[in-house]
């Protein structure tokens, strides 16, 4: 039996509408609380994890963060892996220097770290995904499968790898990783945000619409376009985000699907693997 | 000679107006940016150290920190030391906590590396004080002002140290510990929010136009009273600063003084030490 009909989900469409980036700031986490979608991941390191996220309604893993991307707010990593951080001592900034540099058994030791504190945090976390993706890199993906199996948190390797920048090679190892991580296949739908204003939303709606059968995550990093929200340079996006996800005609089209959480594809997850 | 007399302030009445806890938040470092006022210590492990703080004008210092007292936005020391975290490897919440748990060791690491780390991010620091206080236990301070010998930053323990909740042979060491400082005397003037609001001004102005000849450091918190900015708790007192110092009587009574920079002591400091 896979993950899907343990569920009862065979032939239905699910979804996880899903919060990234949580604990990066005020703005994103209060924009979590004025959202009806229960599901997200937060930044351990950050320093708004800690910051009541965690209800008898959140849906919350594990953001592993092995990137910070902006000048301010600039995160470090709990461990001290030379290979980790740049020469101030913060996370890689790009996706590019994280994999050149980045030592899988440093990563490991990161992850891990994360995992735990997590917990320790009282965040309950209940899966692991990626800031960025560079736990993609496939020797990374398979620490944080690792990481996952210790702690009995699933890991998310999305099912549409095919717009990874990476050769075939990476791309193939990447499909054993996950092949490993006895998960549903999980399709990764993207933020709102990627094409001109006027033909955003009826695209978003029209993608979200033609879905067919499966487990969809929902990708989003709404923020509230606060003083300090609006410091992130991409603030945009995040408030393009946040609204659509306010917007009814967005709300009913999510509604058509099944509402999914991450605990629950856990708990499959552990009752199957 | 003296640092005073080097200075030719001899018999003047000297002032630094010093933002304290820059870089915790945009809140913090948005003030600085709006007042006049340049001289200011930096949380070096704080997410928004990295955010042009530092300008031909600003005269920047190392706010040693030792303690987190919130749960967001929270910070984590850049050194590993276990006597430094409480268990989810944050700073101690309470100064009580840091100095009852703190091996003066690894504290030593700590603030070595964020001075160190300082110097790495551009902030050109000209001085060290302490959040919180939390250096001033005297075997730390000692360790923070040969902290300060090796990058050649001079290191503030207040003149004025009855205030300070501890022992007389604890406030005798610390006194020790200052001596051999070779710094002026500088005397802390404490923030404008320490009474009823309707008294508050005048006092203020009535504190400041009271002091004689020396060197005062006019400590302040000033954050504008953004959404992030009002999550701190004590964010009424910041903003209270930020107003204070926007005042123009305020101002006038500061302009009294003769402007001081650390850049200036910590120059006249290495000339005669």
């Amino acid at each position: 039996m896979d993950v899907m009909a343990y569920l009862g989900l065979s032939g239905r469409r699910a979804i996880i509408v899903h919060h990234d980036d949580l604990g990066i700031t005020d703005a994103q986490n209060r924009a979590f609380r004025a959202l009806p979608y229960r599901s997200g991941s937060v930044m351990v390191p950050a320093g708004w994890a800690m910051d009541g996220l965690a209800s008898g309604t959140s849906d919350l893993g594990v953001h592993l963060t092995l990137t910070s991307e902006w000048p301010a707010p600039r995160l470090r990593p709990l461990t001290p892996g030379p290979s980790l951080v740049d020469r101030w001592g913060y996370f890689w900034p790009s996706v590019a220097q994280a994999w050149e540099h980045a030592d899988a058994d440093e990563a490991y030791a990161e992850m891990r770290a994360q995992a735990m504190t997590a917990f320790q945090l009282g965040l309950e976390p209940t899966h692991m995904d990626s800031h960025m993706g560079t736990v993609l890199r496939p020797d990374l993906a398979a620490a944080a499968a690792k990481v996952g199996e210790e702690f009995g948190i699933p890991l998310l390797v999305p099912e549409n790898l095919e717009d990874l920048p990476v050769p075939d090679p990476i791309r193939a190892a990447l499909a054993t990783v996950r092949a490993g991580l006895k998960m549903p296949r999980v399709v990764l739908v993207d933020t709102y945000d990627t094409m001109p204003e006027e033909d955003r939303r009826s695209a978003y709606i029209d993608r979200l619409s033609r879905l067919g059968p499966g487990i969809y995550h929902v990708l989003h990093h709404a923020a509230v376009p606060t003083e300090e929200g609006r410091r992130i340079p991409d603030w945009a996006k995040r408030r393009a985000d946040f609204e659509a996800l306010g917007d009814a005609e967005v709300r009913r089209v999510i509604a058509e699907f099944t509402p999914l959480t991450y605990a629950a594809i856990r708990d499959a997850w552990r009752a199957l693997r």
